[in-house]
């Protein structure tokens, strides 16, 4: 059995801890957040201790591991001293917004030969995860185009795309991990641009976008597209498309049923998106946690690592340049 | 190049006349109706003839096959008088509604060697004929169920409903050729029920049903499942399912367009069905008349007979015999 | 908290055991199985005692309430003996295979006012619930036709098949139930045609049918088909379709991913089905146990009843006689 | 009646003369080709003079106008003369693979008031059309991405590549017209990358490339992706989205058939795609005729004019640019 302390009791540091408690290798020890009633109330429905100061958690002998379900701005300093006491770590992305500090992070971890597996929970979604085995498997031959689809349903909080990094940082950093990822090559040139449509004067009030495309090319030519908005009047799309020299997979969304109504004004149609990613996601948040925890019984590496935080920063960098600049951008 | 008169000017004989226009081995040479001005409009804009004498039509020199398009009393008469000159006949179904009837004019067909097709018209749609061929070809194994939906967009008028011979020869015939034409037996047993959903007090004033579903079995056990109504707010319904021990072919209605609508209310909706029998059969209508041409110009069987059309009405009339007894009848 | 007792460690009570112990608001208590090795493994995972002796299991002071999982000529016994002491109870269909004794356990049942839930699985499925909740709202007006298809992926092994009462018992029976369900009205009438095509030899050796299809009438003229198969090559087909004057509502199959595949071969190719019942109503036969704990504990009626089992039985009983007979039968 | 003349007898050629020949309100005149074998053949067929002499046919006195499907470096020299005699056109596309030859030659048909269509097929086909008139009616609101897929089946003969102008003149161009026209506002920036993926060799060759992405952003914002691709396994693949702020339209592509397969190995699966160019875009293609001489016997503008021939090509140019450079390019 791991003993677990999750960080944070947010919306995420919830499903974490849910997913901790549920799994027959680990044993949730304690949830630490600094805001008292929402730690009580999550590790109390959970049987776990309650606490207040995550340093505190990390350092209890009965936690062999910790899961970051923190702000941006506190992973680095709780990974690291979690990495330095020989726990292992599961972080929430991104590592950090700045990328000189999660560099050194990163040095720090590697020197330290530390365990942290970056939270990329999309890569652990059955489908997805289905659509990286096809391709392992050659089923579809060479990979020579990505196409990734992702828009938000509705336009996150103002306070939120305040600390959010850019849209660059924040949202498309999973679909840029999941570009390198279903390429399996790494991308070496970037070029992206952004607008402001869905809400013209946040977006400027930020300097940032609400509407952004981006292709990338690897050393061999294999290219990716990405496309995000930030609102869409029909839900949260995740569409994926991956087009080799033997065939091509396509993902579609999730939807609670399956039915398809007919009438008088359209017929075959389905239902609304499921909602948001936390629902979208639910069984890839467990399936995380649970290679989490497997590779830990096991001694097997992780399936995600700091590196992959790294990369996934670096492209999101690119295409913040790239925007600004109008220009490609190689990726060093 | 075969001379052929096509005999109705109605909305059918109005296809069928194009269709022998647009055919480069027929020439059309006269459009008959007692309505002389139906006849002139069609005929003047295709090039023919037009007449208002059907039987004349038939006698002339240059018309070496005719298609009928008349009121259905008037098939056997027309039909026998072109067998009896050796013309080739392609006939609207039914033979006729009155079994008796039907039973002899087959019979001096078949005396004469008459060259009479029936109009079964699906069995010339792409997809219905794509199914077919994958069953001969052995693609889905031993047929063991046949599901077939079919489903009209609205009402007809009162005084179509008073001529039609009720719901299971007017409508359901075609679908009892289809099934027997896809299960490849002839069904020995079937079992029908008949109820008034759309507009009660008309269907029992002609002692009629608007909704009806049977089931029909033939002698090594294959099954088939017919559901029709008279009236469907979404459209003209037209599906197919064949189940066997290797797989499975289902069919699917067509739309104008491929689009798919996604607002906040649905995703992935489609456009209403394509409207009506000459709308959704028009390539089939045209495939017909090109089979019957080429059996004509080849010398090769006509793709259907009178028996066919005899098999279609005999399974009808046990359908309405089964619905008014509520037993299964032994189809003889 | 109820406390509950699972009798029965086979596949369906190990679901069952899984989800009382999931649930927040019941403890189980025993698992209870002849097979003590079975009681104990169950038992043990889920940290419940084991008993081998099931009516010692109903008898303890802490059980409130019994799920019966065993072999179904033992529900009676065990059900009434929890009907007696006033416990309540989730019983797997049918009641019995004998109309008679299920009858009498009825009338027992109701005039103890005991409160015994029936397991229609199918029911509690989201997808299930959605389109029933959908008819009653009004979405598609009144129903005219229930279209139900249900096939199973494999032959059960022989000695499955002697026991099991007969397809029409023992598959056709959770179709019958839903057909009743999303009629909304009971059946009068219905007439059922039976094959051996699978596997002849074993079929007329129970004197049973692998293939079979029936049609049913409310009093005010609603159809439902249902179509049945023991082996189907492509896996546990279940799908059902209902048509009314407003419009139509249709059910597609579950797989596991929304992978689409496009080959050379072929285009938009998905994969095989979710497998079995037990993988394709997972979600069901939780929210099935999750509905009954919320009936008992928040004290409201259970959501099906004996007479559901009964009636169920009751068609199928007619669906026996009438696949033999060749006739419609008269549903008293 | 038009009196048109068909100008080449290859493939297109032939497709246009036929549709001529099938217009109401026009008539095929002559077709011409220096390969008199060709010209012959096909005007044999339909009744009209077979000519060796492109520009005779142009100069004869009962011709209207004229349909160009020569190769492309003659489409210049036949526009021009025809305009000069106040003949109208419909011209294959591009103009010419040279912008500068381009730019002159719509520079003298302005000039000359020449009522000049260029052939933009798909904007003729029905789903097409029908996704331009819901977004102009405004059924998803303000467009915000347009996302074109599209993929040929095969790559052409070597012969072809070499003359064709490169990917993005020759293949691109179509996406680029399309993408105009569904955006409804003109790209000011373009960004393009190429890669050797199919026959890097061949490519290489030609400096041309087989696997291309490009993004183009209008000066409000609105973005639109292409993907292209040389060679495709599963065929002739043409998918268009568009996403706006109140919705999302989908366009799958065409298959002959409605048949879905189910089997042991997959389920749902559709057959593979309409070949090529002329199959998928058959009705475009009469379509787009029937709206040339609708425009000329109602004396309507023309829909497509030099100006979106120009256009086009001046994207692609940016393209070329940017693929070779790295860099995005602004739009003059």
């Amino acid at each position: 059995m791991v003993g677990i302390a999750v960080l944070g009791a947010g919306r995420i540091g919830k499903i974490h801890a849910t997913n901790v408690a549920g799994n027959k290798h680990a044993k949730l020890i304690a949830v630490a957040d600094p805001y008292a009633s929402a730690a009580q109330s999550l590790a109390g429905a959970l049987g776990a201790d309650a606490m207040t100061d995550c340093e505190a958690a990390i350092d209890r002998n009965d936690v062999q591991a910790v899961v970051i379900g923190t702000p941006t701005h506190t992973h680095i300093g709780l990974m690291l001293r979690a990495v330095r006491q020989g726990k292992a770590v599961l972080c929430e992305k991104p590592i950090d917004l700045d990328m000189a500090k999660s560099l050194a992070a990163v040095e720090e971890v590697e020197r330290l030969k530390g365990r942290v597996m970056l939270a990329f929970n999309r890569r652990f979604e059955s489908t997805f995860a289905a659509m990286r085995e096809a391709i392992v498997a050659g089923e579809i031959g060479d990979v020579r185009q990505v196409i990734i689809t992702s828009r938000d349903p509705g336009l996150a909080p103002e306070d939120y795309i305040e600390h959010s990094g850019g849209i660059f940082r924040d949202m498309t950093i999973h679909d840029l991990d999941i570009g390198r990822w279903l390429l399996g090559e790494e991308p070496v040139e970037l070029s992206a641009v952004g607008s402001r449509l869905v809400d013209p004067k946040l977006m400027e009030k930020y300097d940032d976008y609400d509407t952004v495309m981006l292709q990338m090319k690897t050393a061999t030519g294999k290219q990716c597209h990405i496309n995000n908005c930030r609102a869409t009047v029909y839900g949260y799309d995740q569409r994926v498309e991956v087009f080799g020299s033997k065939g091509m997979l396509l993902q579609d969304n999730l939807r609670p049923t399956t039915i398809r109504r007919w009438t008088e004004a359209s017929t075959d149609a389905r239902e609304p998106l499921l909602n948001f990613f936390l629902e979208r996601y639910q069984q890839a948040y467990k399936s995380e946690l649970d290679a989490f925890v497997d590779a830990l019984v096991e001694s097997k590496p992780l399936p995600t690592g700091v590196q992959d935080g790294l990369k996934a920063l670096r492209l999101a960098e690119c295409a913040v340049e790239s925007a600004r600049t109008g220009r490609a951008v190689i990726v060093e």
